[in-house]
């Protein structure tokens, strides 16, 4: 439930306003190099207030604290157990919030599921989760790049704008403005995948890293390759034809299969992209209804993203990076030593 | 691997010119009553052959053998083991096939994972692998039934044609005459789902859909609710107001979330559509590359259909059945009786 | 929940008066040669009704049917599906079972955990479920073979006799015509196991090993090396000290750890032995209550075992078999490639 | 790998020589109150350092750290992530260790497994890893306080003292006396068990229990019922007649079975005994060998046990209450509400 992957699995706890986030991250081969300090950097890109146009002015430390698996820059082929502290958190913000269900936020349904909710925020519904799962593709990046696999992540869309950065930013702070916030795409890219990882019928690559990319907060489509596009394609308009390469070795001439082919890589770059929602919690006056069913108003307040999009990009590497690790490892087992 | 749930868990088998296909179900509870002729029904509805414009004249009996788990017309609680044969292979169709890998084809990258390839047809690649499927989510569909929860899917789009369904079958006509093959997008509604049901971190409820959609063959994009439509809207516009209803009950006036907040059902109807590609089987001559590289042309030959999208439409009931009573199942265990 | 295993994984299936027992087998890497009649012959060595005294007189053709992943005597790296038809089932043998409670039978504890129990017989309960473990392990053997790892089990004691062969058969055969039953302990021996396989917390290779022999029914013990009787020693007594062996290797002059420390392997034989209590289906008349608490008698019915080791023996081996390749496999995510 | 249970899940981490142990509890329902402070109490009874003779003089505050999951005393259906600070290393006591193997230690095999150890004492391999388990153990067991179940385990044997709790403690002062070490058997009752946990054929309630009384630094062997007895018993000595109770249930008049009939609990008693080896550490010289297998002496040092029973019997109580607790929840999936 807590637990994402197969070999190398984390499987994550905390709340946005309890003491620390934090993690176990099992399956990890002994005697790798991990660079903590690397690490920290890649988990600082996802955290608030670095100044982009619309992000949060709540600001963490993100500290890293290794607590286990790892001894002297070297894994130990023992778990790897790390926390996040908390130190941002201002339970007040959130008083209003502990008897009313936000719009298209999660308060309802998580009511609904465990009936009793932590009021202090977003607890663990909370997009401060997605911080555990960055700690630990971290480290899987760091493994993947000792064995030639490189995963880049960019934004492609913010709301209506794609491919100027500026006038993405324009678009943000135009929103943020408003009181408004934006969704968007997140395109990303894994080069340098051996063919034949993923499994042929569940547990598909693509499947997996849909499984884990609508795990994201906001998340609410997923493609690869070229994805709905495909749909109004003909057959004839999207082979994949084969060719040997001067290596000698076989590849396509085209990717529209995004790099898998009956759920298992081919050799060629895996591409994928990701649609987010805008955030529903708008710098505006919010109707909201209570447990009895009475609507009411909620005025702004908490400090959150207008556009979520510049956070995301290192947690959808993250997402990537810890299933392309995961189906590695599994793929060991497909022959014998 | 070849195993999809938690609670309520398929493990298949079978290649497509094997003897049969089948699998196992477990975690069916005890005392369900189970109709094994609308079961046949069902099943019946995914079989190819069926006078569709554009289907294989492949002909198969699809008969489901139930070996276990049900006893005069009622689940014991133990694991239903089942097999249906495989009737009409024609393994001399495919033994052009057993060197050479077709473009946009699981073959390249099945040998890459392998090292051995069953040369007898697709195999375990084969989209036949779906009956399983289709026999537990079959089964599944009974179950929820009891529970007042409804799973019904339709095509939405065919090729580039919406809406028309006479339109979408000219165009698979039209698309087969040509020798050539049509993608599409399934859409899917799920009726009367209690709120609660889905994990808030991994194993979101859309993260589970997705993933078992995503075992689909063919299948290259997911999305729920108003999807890869949100990234270009502001939140504004898609928040989803609760209210109270006549009946003292709490819902949304909208349901741009697709029933679905923070991975967690909010008792509205889940919405959700899949991408199919383009079959790459053509009834012409493609180009393809032998083991070594060589590049050379393969008839049009064996029976294979031009559009999957009819056949898929009770694939994708059955994926989403599987998953919505294994949540339910998964829930029961979140508050002690 | 009727799965074994995490990598090779047996997911099993069938009540004992159904149509088949049966299975799927994941996990079993490609290209490994099966010798299909080899494992029949193996598979036979638990069938009933060999001349072995005290053995029921139930005849079963136990004949394996596999219905995927083994193609031309080589595994395709696909699930292994495959039935065994139950040929000789007399239901009406059973039918005063289905509604009264045999003391040290599962009869009163199934029907507390369904609320519906299969009359006819054991059903899932079964010692029949058994033929699909001795499937799945009688491959697995075959794999570990080509690895030089062999498992060998013999009985150790029938009833209160141990050593002589003719003696336990004495024993059985008097037993026997008493109506009684009885129990034994059966020791394996796992040879050719290389040092580090098992898991050091959780998954402790011994207590992979316990869990599965436990799955055997009428198993009520399980130690491993010197097992109890270390409870009554002193430290300095049960040291296996290391040595250099004169090809430079490392091992140990004594095995009381039985070739697991710390749960993980260290190179030497693993040892184990297995207890077993005499089944509870006498050849009696014996005191049972129906499901409102009267006590009746049940006049001796069906066909049973006096003494289950000797069919117990191949049972062994393969439950052991199938947790080594698990573990063999497992060891291979443990390093990067 | 280090995870345990199915529904309610353990997950822990930490080497006995790094900064903490942890872990992340999962699938413990909503709204159960938990008394941390009593919690603690129970963590107490296996820290080492409590004046019990042979205990180690390492000293360690265990002090459970809760990190998420619990809120006022109560939980929130969210995973409770939880560390335990190592305040005592002192890693220079195991300077020595790094490079040689001792016997009946994990020091060989671990490396033969990892290819690198930690050189700071047993670290993984360490029994200090138990005290995650007695943190979950010790929440499972106040969530089955509410549902009336207990679990009460007690020392049976230490060396060859049986009975008398005086003599016991003697023997260990003797044997502590003489720098040597003594094993023992922890027996185990837990009481108010509901009949119908466990599943039938794996996943048996004892299988359960095996395992994870195996993963218990120095198990040995283990038993259920009259265990190893029943081997040299006949059938007819053995059989748990059913009765009707005054109160109108069906219970058995003995219970040789130990609570468990056919892998699933029968509602009486469940009794088991845990055998333990002496453990490995004498406060001797102790020929060990290298790397390169020569063969030296290394003196004693560190801190150990003597005997570790009086500290396990908290442990044997924690891991039967996860089992117990993981399979209540499990069983609540088998009926639909």
């Amino acid at each position: 439930m807590n637990t994402l992957g197969e070999i190398f699995k984390l499987t994550s706890f905390g709340e946005s306003h309890g003491p620390a986030m934090g993690g176990v991250i099992d399956g990890v081969p002994a005697g790798v190099g991990i660079d903590v300090q690397a690490l920290q950097q890649f988990v600082n890109r996802r955290r608030p207030g670095q100044g982009q146009p619309g992000a949060t002015t709540r600001h963490e430390a993100d500290k890293v604290e290794i607590l286990s698996g790892i001894w002297q820059g070297q894994t130990l082929g023992t778990p790897i157990g790390f926390i996040v502290r908390n130190s941002g958190q201002h339970s007040s913000d959130y008083d209003s919030l502990a008897s009313c269900y936000r719009p298209s936020h999660a308060d309802y349904s998580w009511d609904a599921k465990m009936g009793i909710r932590d009021p202090r925020g977003g607890g663990r519904a909370s997009a401060r989760a997605t911080v555990a799962s960055v700690v630990a593709g971290g480290i899987a990046m760091q493994v993947l790049d000792t064995l030639g696999i490189t995963i880049v992540a960019h934004i492609a869309q913010v709301g209506n704008v794609t491919g100027s950065e500026q006038q993405m930013q324009q678009a943000i702070t135009q929103a943020q403005q408003q009181g408004d916030t934006l969704g968007g795409i997140i395109a990303c890219t894994i080069g340098g995948v051996p063919a034949g990882l993923g499994e042929p019928v569940f547990g598909k690559l693509h499947a997996r890293l849909a499984s884990a990319m609508m795990s994201i907060n906001a998340v609410h489509g997923f493609e690869y390759g070229d994805g709905f596009a495909m749909a109004a394609q003909r057959g004839s308009e999207m082979l994949d034809l084969f060719e040997r390469r001067p290596d000698g070795s076989i590849g396509t001439t085209t990717n529209h299969s995004g790099g898998i082919q009956g759920g298992i890589s081919n050799g060629q770059d895996i591409t994928m992209r990701v649609a987010f929602k805008p955030v529903p919690t708008l710098m505006r006056d919010v109707p909201v209804v209570d447990r009895e069913g009475n609507v009411t108003t909620l005025p702004p307040s908490g400090r959150h993203d207008c556009c979520v999009l510049p956070r995301a990009v290192p947690i959808v590497e993250a997402m990537a990076a810890m299933v392309i690790l995961d189906n590695y490892l599994l793929q060991q087992t497909r022959h014998l030593k």
